[in-house]
């Protein structure tokens, strides 16, 4: 497999596993509510994505950043809405 | 940087990322309910976390393999929780 192949499935899951956090942003703007979402997931899972986005940099994976920095970016959006309306 | 060092950042990041499905797993036993987290969210994670392992795979990250194949698998436990207590 070319090394652009990999990288297209790479961008296809990037895209899947950082516009999941898409539906939990809206139900969570729909409903005007955090009740049910868990706090500690979000900030566990920002600083990984942080922690992904400087792996990726470092074994060159244009992929694991793109999918973590825009992922890091939502992941604030929610955890802001959940400290505002706590 | 070392291999070696980069393979352990991406396992620290895996553990957080990973890890991070845990307290909302807590949390959805806890209180015997899905309210509020979404399940296309999940649905769309689970294609992304396997995309993901079969990129990991093809660019030789053991890190990227191990993070999302744990995730899927606690994804899966969500989404059959989810579609249970519907």
């Amino acid at each position: 497999m070319s090394p652009f192949q990999i990288e297209t499935i790479g961008l296809i899951a990037a895209f899947l596993t950082t516009g999941s956090f898409v539906p939990q942003l809206i139900k969570i703007l729909k409903h005007k509510s955090t009740e049910g979402v868990s706090l500690s997931m979000y900030l566990f899972m920002f600083l990984g994505v942080s922690l992904w986005f400087l792996y990726g940099f470092l074994i060159e994976s244009f992929s694991v950043m793109l999918a973590n920095l825009v992922a890091g970016f939502l992941q604030l959006i929610i955890i802001y809405f959940k400290l505002k309306w706590r």
